[in-house]
């Protein structure tokens, strides 16, 4: 079943102006939820509209913040969310990198007592019409073990970075520190498969091919997957990314971070508040003429996409790709959401008194 | 057979002193070598030092470089490093992203027409004692393919990031966006030994265990390995150090980074200006207050310490740990150069007149 991007925005719209969400601020999340359905980001679309539901019937969520600044420098800012929807943290925060980026060539921005935001690459995708360079970063619950480790510190802590480009479309890479997705994680339970073994581990650490292990006490492998492949490497970038979204803003950091569920309870050691994000904007024309930029990030496209490809292998691919065509099919066809996500969002608009049937 | 670090230091301050350098620079350049001795990254010493005496006599490197900034605004610049060795491109680079921190909060600098610095970390560091975040990226000789490809399109890119704490040491990450470091292949064909499958690929795109491939138009694979264990995410993060390093320097990208070794030619394609690199300082207190920041990170770093092992594997390391330690031992006992690397340092003495054996 096929909805369009209207009904997809609309619900997610009005699922948060039930809450209590300000008509704009609304707005701006499903903005996000909608881009992240677009570009093929299922796992971070409709689906999580039933955790943020729970949060705020559970009181652990603030639909209508005060977000604030509470430092800052002529290129960077602290900003505190208010325990805010964290799409609502992301755009501010975003914003205000850009802004600043403006006045004086980059701006940086770490946000603490956030949430959840949804896809790492819509805020740096913000950056683009700006001509200038995104970069977003976040910490997540933790899920995943440091190298040597069977606990869990960190979670998949995405890196996204947009550039630019002239002709060609731009580079936007958006991707979890992790081998793979939790989501796919979960997509193998449902289908009953076994997973690829080098993605999780057992509570003692053991290599193991059941995806479902992160309910027994299982921890994701950083990417790399193992020691010999380099896991340490994937430590220290969900590392930095911890340490600039949380260690920076004073939210929660590692295993500190607040479950983006209401059913695992918030972090007994109160160490910083929230979830933590970081958010950069560069302006392409800080460093060099904007059209010389431009003109050269084509020839890198280019470059890469003509390099040759393995033979019986797809084509060298340009981050952003897949998403960017998955996007032009959704909008040509429609958005196809799960048909249990559909009950599950139905009977929550009942509840919330949304007027609309998915 | 152990050399001091004050024979370390001399020999390559000598020489660069003989190649044409200014006393101060010679200097300078010795501290990242002896640097990278001590760290224990023997592949980023004076093993390397034929290379750029191989350079130097080939006219491809300038040792007395005017090195100028060519654009700038409050929070970035650009540096032209008029084909200087490295190491005088990243001191003068990492120098002015402080002095743009200090200023206004952050300082990023890209930087063209360089060579080969040396270790990244080494740059990264030099924030620590002003309090501020240090990033490095450089961008190097391609010889790594990306996702699905057979071309050799990017070097081993690394990132650096160093993080400063209060009772703790700080926290060091330096590491290429490939699964293990170029030297490993090299020391494994030393050995005559066979290397993991997932390291490098065959001309055809083939795995294979033969370390010696790259000399058979073999390819290096990126962080992952494969896409099932996420090569496109090493590709990504090696594609945006180059965008970082060249793109925005105007350096060569890619293919056309110049070899670090004067037997290879130097790209056709005169697409951009020598090796790129990228230098990023962030004052902490444009965050956070001072203190404040260094406690949340010695409990950061405390934290992830105390995070439980794997029975049977090693402690949890904080990154920084190996390199310290090596350090100190280094520091103690002296550091231990190949024979052959000796005999090879004694003949370039000879050939330059320096007056030191080692």
């Amino acid at each position: 079943m096929h909805h369009s991007t209207q009904q997809i925005h609309d619900f997610a719209r009005l699922f948060f102006e039930k809450t209590g969400c300000r008509k704009e601020d609304a707005n701006i999340i499903a903005d996000v939820f909608l881009s992240a359905e677009l570009r093929g980001i299922g796992s971070h679309g409709l689906i999580r509209i039933i955790d943020y539901y729970n949060l705020w019937k559970a009181g652990r969520l603030n639909t209508c913040p005060q977000i604030s600044i509470t430092r800052d420098t002529p290129s960077t800012a602290v900003v505190d969310a208010d325990n805010a929807p964290g799409m609502l943290s992301g755009v501010y925060s975003m914003n205000k990198a850009i802004e600043k980026a403006s006045a004086c060539g980059t701006g940086w921005v770490s946000c603490n007592n956030s949430n959840h935001f949804g896809i790492a690459g819509y805020y740096a995708m913000m950056a683009l019409e700006h001509d200038m360079i995104g970069i977003c970063l976040t910490n997540a619950n933790p899920l995943v073990a440091p190298t040597f480790s069977v606990s869990r510190m960190l979670g998949t802590n995405p890196i996204a970075v947009a550039v630019p480009a002239g002709s060609q479309p731009p580079f936007v890479a958006d991707f979890a520190t992790t081998p793979i997705a939790r989501g796919k994680l979960e997509v193998a339970v449902k289908k009953g498969e076994k997973t690829l073994l080098g993605y999780v581990q057992d509570r003692e650490g053991n290599p193991t091919d059941d995806p479902d292990i992160l309910r027994k006490g299982g921890a994701m492998l950083p990417l790399g997957g193992s020691r010999e492949y380099g896991s340490h490497k994937g430590y220290c970038l969900s590392a930095i990314v911890d340490i600039f979204s949380a260690v920076l803003s004073g939210a929660g950091f590692g295993p500190f971070v607040p479950p983006s569920v209401a059913y695992l309870p918030l972090p007994e050691d109160g160490n910083g508040k929230g979830t933590g994000h970081f958010f950069g904007a560069m302006r392409i024309d800080a460093f060099r003429e904007k059209n010389d930029f431009k003109k050269a990030m084509d020839s890198w496209i280019t470059t890469f996409r003509n390099a040759k490809s393995v033979e019986g292998q797809p084509e060298v691919l340009i981050p952003g790709d897949i998403e960017r065509e998955q996007e032009q099919l959704n909008r040509q066809h429609g958005i196809k959401l799960i048909p249990a996500v559909i009950n599950e969002l139905n009977l929550i608009a009942v509840d919330t008194g949304i007027d609309m049937e998915l």
